[in-house]
């Protein structure tokens, strides 16, 4: 027996519809790349939507044809969006960030027919294009006037694309199963590996995360999502602002602590979103510069593990609360949320700063779970940790093209390649990655716990910890540190400084000194290749 | 080309296994129906609803059977309908303040194999068992030394037929489409007709009702539904607290004020939700005993129009936010929620409380729209009425075995048959239903507006407006008016004070005096008892 209901399939299109129906004259307030303010509304976007999604069509894109943005947050890239899904095409958001290589392998092992462009990026793709015999055409998202003179096959302003565009175009019926997005992971290993997000999950995914535990937007909000939409699906904000009728307002190309802070500021943000190294910008800003934070509320910091030190100078020095969150791309991405249960509520000072350093509970569609190698669940007591793996109708199945094989387990969890920790009231914390983690002995230490200690002595500039092969233990950890400008730190004296910190057992076998530490493209510690290095490394434990 | 996101099926399980997992140790608080307060948690209540789906197994229950209620808001009513869903049988609540006949009507045109009572309850099951063929067991949702002498048949208590389960059971795998959950209307003609809820379609509905402008819980919210689970779907509450995490207190069948009071002053209840009647108690409890309300921060109100004055008096006298809402059985229920959009946000006083009148706007995964007769879309202007009309997941398609025929439009979309406007903003009004408006030279004039009107005169009781026919006009209205005891109203002091407050054209053409005004079950004014009664009636004006 079926239920009555309506069918009423969850596709994109009808976010943009009901924010232009409900909410038409919201802001949506851009700084442009070309230099000034740009203004417009829900309802205007959505008609210019309509044309490029006619307009794609005309070029002879169709249903799961993949149309690719090399593009900041602006009120360009977030309608394209909404006109490439509801023509039932798929955004792809390539993050001008990787290696060329990667660029050019990620578009053309998606196969983008169409590739959108900011100024900013027509140089990069210029000396790839080359490299990109799918792509038909490129579209530079300005105007005629600040075209600037280019080589790329079939350049357009985008401007003038969607001027041959009436509009008079309706969205195209689709299963709520279809393709809508693709992002591709940036692995420390092999090539990156394309998620593909569906209508229905980019669709369930804004309403949990707009549930008031997570990002929790209502229509008097006004949204400012610095993390780019290029970065893990924009962190859903492109779905979640309008669907809820919070206003928008997006940063462009400038991401620098002064430009935040303007907007900020005269926009009337209220709720802001990134990853930590734009809050570190933001907090120099403000301390140089004296100034306060007169209407944002909420920060939500994500990314990668966010400092204590920033959670309480946004809560004690800016009265901002400030949010951890977690996800991957390959959770569209949202994943947990720390926001306060009743049973912590009562919290304040150390005790509360200690929660927010953890990465939180999971919202309403995501399942969690920490497991040891062999799948066995283990406890949620805070301390013991294993694989954390999570399900959900908006975690991935299976990567682009199958790559990477079938990354499901048994029960259908994906695992995240993460090692955490729950705790009994569900709050999880991200301990290492899986491949990071030290096997000695049958137990497992954290190399970021590691790490983290020994940065915070006074002549160490940066640290790394990873596991060297052991004749009796397996592997022990070995820390590689650069020390700061000026100072010699020892191993005797950086052994003797994380002594009592940690258990004994996990202190480090050796030191090394080195001048630098190999990073990814994203600036993360590059394991793999420090592993290589040392591979032949004796520790001098091994002869004991 | 589909996207590559998990398979995970909106199922109703999914929101009780999330909340045990999540917020297991959340409190369920009821008053039972035995007198004493119970508590429990979302961890104990689903694995209680996993032993009510292995006990209706083993009674031969399965996917698709309906299982009836005739309960008040107690854990065990709640825990009910999660084994039921979770076994994929359908749970069917029944309204015990329906005649005789219809509830005798709607058990044998549902079906229901199985029939869970309250203890209130069974002197009137027992008087209509005879009438009942297809029910093969009562469950009193009692315990043992509660249970009363009963012939019903094969009556249990509840706590011993649950006793025979040990909970080791798993959750059936489901279609999200399959039927999760019945709820008759009680229409004013005709049989009632049944609507048949999805998993899919309530656990959508959940979602949007969790949305900041909406319901919007939180795990540090307690909330209490007075509205009764047998109404409209319980708006949601069975769902949408535990899906947020929200506490429960669930008020059994003592629904006065003093009572309602007391459970939220001891609960400490953050949001509740129940139609005007409740609320008029409350406050005159409140008025009575000089009491206040120390954690409640909203009320919702919907079922029937918000009285401007009850507004008033909880947000000035108790500092109580109210936000009306109004919704439809058909709607799962909610339809649209009276919260302040940015453009109305800085509204006060009068201002305020004129907009909060209205039924509010249109959350997403609701489409709204106002035609004429003839389908056109009527424009946005606060002024312009017209049929209401509603799309969305959560919104009937037809109703159980195709009763009414084909109900949706062409473009799928449901009439409400009520009659409404919508002013620029977004913000509904309902200003009559569909077949009490009075259609006059062309124009429609609202009965319920002139009702409204009339009711304003100090001598009158009671109002109703019907229209009748004319032989220019097609329709002119007509007043009825019970007149309070001892006073003496006439026909010119009552047109006299409703002149100059509406349109010249919309004055009643003639007032008639009654003793009694017809209503049905539920309470309102049966309308077509009142046309039947006035057929003959020649109007003054239809001489002229």
């Amino acid at each position: 027996m079926l239920g009555l209901m309506q069918d009423w399939p969850l596709l994109i299109h009808r976010i943009i519809d009901h924010a232009a129906v409900q909410h038409g004259g919201r802001a949506v307030v851009s700084r442009s790349v070309e230099g000034p303010m740009h203004r417009t509304t829900y309802r205007d976007l959505r008609a210019r939507a309509l044309k490029v999604a006619q307009r794609l069509a005309r070029d002879g894109i169709g249903p799961g044809d993949r149309v690719a943005t090399l593009a900041w947050n602006t009120w360009r890239h977030l309608e394209a969006w909404y006109g490439i899904t509801g023509l039932g095409a798929v955004y792809h958001t390539v993050n001008p960030r990787l290696f060329e290589d990667q660029i050019a392998y990620i578009v053309n092992h998606a196969e983008d027919r169409i590739l959108l462009l900011d100024l900013t990026f027509v140089p990069l793709v210029e000396k790839l294009a080359p490299r990109l015999p799918a792509v038909e055409r490129y579209v530079v998202l300005t105007d005629a006037a600040h075209m600037p003179a280019t080589a790329l096959r079939n350049a357009i302003p985008y401007e003038e694309w969607i001027a041959e565009a009436d509009g008079d175009f309706a969205w195209v019926p689709l299963d709520e199963n279809a393709a809508a997005g693709m992002c591709y992971t940036s692995g420390t290993t092999g090539h990156p590996k394309g998620v593909v997000y569906s209508h229905r999950s980019n669709v369930l995914h804004a309403l949990a995360v707009n549930m008031a535990d997570c990002f929790g937007l209502s229509s008097r909000d006004i949204a400012m999502p610095v993390v780019p939409l290029f970065h893990a699906n924009g962190w859903s904000f492109a779905f979640s602002a309008p669907m809820a009728g919070a206003g928008l307002v997006l940063p462009g190309a400038k991401l620098d602590g002064a430009s935040i802070h303007q907007l900020l500021e005269e926009e009337g943000v209220t709720v802001t979103a990134a990853v930590p190294t734009v809050w570190l910008g933001l907090l120099q800003h403000l301390e140089a510069t004296g100034a306060g934070l007169s209407t944002l509320k909420r920060v939500v910091i994500g990314g990668s593990a966010c400092p204590r030190a920033m959670t309480e100078k946004f809560e004690r020095a800016y009265g901002v609360t400030v949010s951890h969150a977690w996800g991957m791309t390959e959770m569209s991405p949202l994943g947990s949320f720390c926001s306060l249960k009743p049973e912590v509520a009562g919290l304040d000072g150390e005790a509360l700063f200690d929660l927010k350093t953890k990465q939180g509970f999971a919202p309403f569609m995501v399942e969690m779970v920490v497991t040891d190698d062999a799948g066995r669940r283990l406890p949620w007591d805070g301390e013991t940790f294993g694989r954390l793996k999570v399900r959900g109708p908006a975690v991935a199945r299976a990567y682009f093209r199958g790559e990477g094989g079938a990354i499901l387990d048994a029960e259908g969890f994906f695992d995240t390649g993460d090692v955490a920790t729950i705790d009994p009231h569900g709050y999880m914390r991200i301990t290492d990655r899986a491949k990071d983690v030290i096997k000695s002995g049958g137990e497992w230490i954290s190399s970021i716990e590691l790490e983290n200690l020994a940065v915070g002595h006074p002549d160490v500039a940066e640290a790394a910890v990873i596991g060297v092969s052991h004749p009796k233990w397996d592997e022990r950890p070995l820390l590689v540190v650069v020390p700061k400008a000026g100072r010699e730190p020892t191993r005797e004296g950086l052994l003797a400084f994380m002594r009592g910190k940690v258990a004994k057992w996990w202190l480090p076998d050796d030191v090394v000194f080195v001048e630098a530490i190999p990073h990814t493209a994203t600036g993360k510690i590059q394991k793999t290749a420090l592993r290589e290095q040392f591979r032949d490394y004796r520790l001098p434990s091994s002869t004991v």
